[in-house]
């Protein structure tokens, strides 16, 4: 059974009986279908009648339609409207663009207009690396994706994934202070992925002088690995592909306090990481940069060693770059005596048996979304610590703990890459976050809400990136 | 003598003796140089100094040196700290990206972000038009340009023109409440223009699914018009190129008023047009399309008639279209007799004795910016009517005018083109912002801060689109 969510909240307005009990009743049928009651308000009693908004929290679409039609079920009960809270938040978008002075007079418009801002121009013009003082440049970030691998959606297309371009927008100005902007590519589904990733390329180099940054979202695999290869070479501005290094990131801090609490060092695990696209690749090299000297990446078919012949690109570095013992079998069997699993694939793989094979005090980690590998309760049943993508469970891994802060350090240091190590410090960072004293196993990496964690992430990003030579002069 | 302007405003930082006199003693120097003392502050005796932050106004960037030269050779004065305030209005930019909405707790997260945005998502993908209602598009501009005709710097490439399209991001929001952001590309100076021409088209076209209008700034002639004409077939939302056609809106308007103050029908005028590059075709072709039977178009070598065979593609167009009666001679040859001039060439083309030379009642729009083709005190002594591009004279012709209001208006009637209807309609909204008793020969046009104008236009424009099934289903 799912929990309500927010994400499925309604509104009810309803008109009742104006007598003893009548919300009773009403509070009695929503709690009979699941549906956990958070706010009443807008009351407003008129002689017989009573009027109320009733906020509900749903587990699903399914759930919500429920709701509705038991509502409207209830005798003396009359609903009168019915709203979709998270449709209602989205009306109009969720970012706008504000200007950081008003023009009142023509003193103003002289100045931050024609004919002062000529001065201005030529200012740049002179020097380019003006443009960092006395533009948006350098505190602005571009958010692009061409909608191809939206959250677990797949390929929706360019205009379907602007919501989740915003929210992502929304996190970075409230999390960082950073001015991201959406840059949805409408780049044509009809040609190869090889062909996409040169559209995109192409078109955010064209599109990169107001940008400090570009944090590429959302772009399927094999496209992403590209795109974000060239786009490093081509520009002198981070560029950072947040669906792998974001989740690789939080990931490594999660291990590393995870294995504080059982007491095992990074250099002698072996983790099995189902999943091994865009994400998983980024997750295997960064573990591996960590120093943890066994992955083993598997997908359906099992354990991707170099004796298969059913590898694409991703699968092919997998097979190249980790699983050095040579591990062959499904996912179960090569799971049997790994410390960790990392999972970035598909609901319901494993069950608590599987994670009894695993060598004691085993680590799992199954973040697919929203539906994990093992349900958290079954594999905590076996498991010293588990963690998921879900806010409603401990030990939520999610990229929000990440990519305000490497941008912000990337930025505060004009940083020209985001480089490995880099990365790693964004990871201690986040592991710091949780103290000796908190650290537990429902407690391995701090809430997405702590605000210390971008204020330690930040300047530990900048001084990797100071310290690698990777600013700007 | 040019007059002292916020454009060109320091502050200056002075300690002086704390004894009587000594502030006016600098009050007298300042003046010599001719600049404008606009505000004294910042005042902290210490004792037997005195500091004090002085704001003046000054003509030009020369005219700055030699007041920081000027003030620090007064006896008794030291300059402590000399800023430039356009300079620093500008730092860090003039636009931010704001959230609508806090992310405060898991409820806020769920809703604008995952897992709740994913439903959003869904509903765009199943259905394109909501975008228009759960995004930012609806209210969104793309201000998009390729440096290559900035202001009167010329191709000054993408970042410098950047501060350009912040203020014209901050007009946009300012006056129409329009979210507006700076796309400012990057496409190499090595092409030819039919080539730049192809990859803004490109671009715009890929970056479109964000934005609900793109408006094409400062692209130099001729690629300009090739990027118009084929984005406006391209894509379903407006495309407007704001230095054509704002410019031409707002010189109708005025030509309006002005016919109104001399008595003239539109029908019956000639006008002549100095300037035959992107503005002036955009000014010929609504003239014409607003009753105007001769237009007479001329360069530096003249009228630009049939039978000159110098002629680019705008020229030729000129010598198509306007000019009927085949009119051939300088610049000064063919404005005798004329009853309009308009100038969007270059500074000190005319004499009053040329304007003399003009038929009775004589209108006069001379809009080379920052100098005009004729000094507007100059043609005043012998036309009717005189207006200029600048703010320190009656009769500015400036776009902010115009295209806050046409985007507002276009994005109201969720208009897919603005048409040549629905610039005629901004254009007579404009002039019907000047009431009968205020008209006259110095007040033609209203202000740029009449904040009555935009809620005259956006109405009259989504009016036009609407009756010409210009809008979205």
């Amino acid at each position: 059974m799912q929990t309500p969510t927010a994400a499925f909240a309604l509104r009810l307005r309803v008109r009742m009986d104006n007598i003893p009990g009548a919300l009773g009743r009403l509070a009695t049928v929503l709690g009979e279908t699941g549906a956990n009651i958070t706010r009443i308000a807008g009351f407003d009693a008129r002689g017989s009648d009573l009027e109320e908004d009733v906020v509900v929290h749903c587990v699903s679409e399914a759930h919500m339609a429920a709701v509705v039609e038991a509502t409207g079920a209830i005798p003396g009960v009359e609903l009168l409207d019915v709203t979709d809270l998270t449709f209602e938040l989205h009306r109009g978008g969720k970012i706008e663009v504000l200007a950081h002075l008003p023009i009142g007079d023509r003193d103003d418009l002289s100045m931050a207009y024609t004919p002062g801002v000529a001065r201005v121009c030529r200012a740049i013009a002179d020097e380019p690396s003006r443009s960092y003082d006395l533009t948006i440049k350098a505190n602005t970030v571009a958010i692009v994706t061409d909608g191809t691998a939206v959250l677990g959606l797949g390929d929706i297309g360019p205009e379907a994934a602007l919501p989740v371009m915003e929210g992502k927008a929304l996190l970075f100005k409230e999390f960082a202070g950073v001015d991201a902007f959406p840059i949805c590519l409408d780049v044509s589904r009809a040609l190869t992925p090889a062909e996409r990733a040169d559209q995109i390329v192409e078109t955010v180099q064209r599109i990169a002088p107001v940008f400090g940054g570009i944090n590429l979202e959302d772009i399927a695999a094999p496209s992403c690995f590209d795109v974000e290869a060239r786009l490093r070479d081509l520009l002198d501005i981070p560029v950072f592909h947040d669906d792998q290094h974001g989740t690789a990131v939080v990931v490594l801090a999660a291990l590393r306090n995870a294995l504080r609490v059982v007491g095992k060092p990074m250099s002698e695990i072996t983790v099995v990481l189902s999943g091994v696209g865009a994400a998983g690749v980024a997750i295997a090299r960064i573990l591996m940069e960590a120093g943890v000297p066994n992955v083993i990446g598997a997908d359906r078919a099992g354990a991707v060693h170099t004796g298969r012949d059913d590898l694409n690109a991703s699968k092919r570095w997998f097979a190249e770059n980790s699983n050095p013992e040579g591990r062959t079998g499904t996912l179960v069997e090569v799971l049997a005596g790994a410390d960790v699993f990392v999972g970035v694939s598909a609901p319901g793989l494993l069950t608590g048996a599987d994670v009894a094979t695993m060598a004691k005090d085993a680590i799992v980690f199954a973040l697919a979304n929203p539906d994990p590998e093992i349900r958290p309760e079954e594999a905590a049943q076996v498991a010293a610590v588990v963690a998921t993508g879900r806010s409603d469970f401990p030990n939520q891994i999610n990229n929000v703990l990440a990519f305000p802060g490497i941008f912000r350090g990337a930025l505060d240091a004009r940083a020209t890459k985001i480089t490995e190590l880099m990365k790693l410090a964004a990871a201690d960072a986040i592991a710091s976050a949780v103290s000796s004293d908190d650290l537990g196993p429902g407690f391995i990496i701090p809430s997405v809400f702590d605000r210390r964690v971008v204020e330690l992430v930040a300047p530990a990003v900048a001084a990797a990136a100071k310290a690698e030579g990777m600013v700007r002069a």
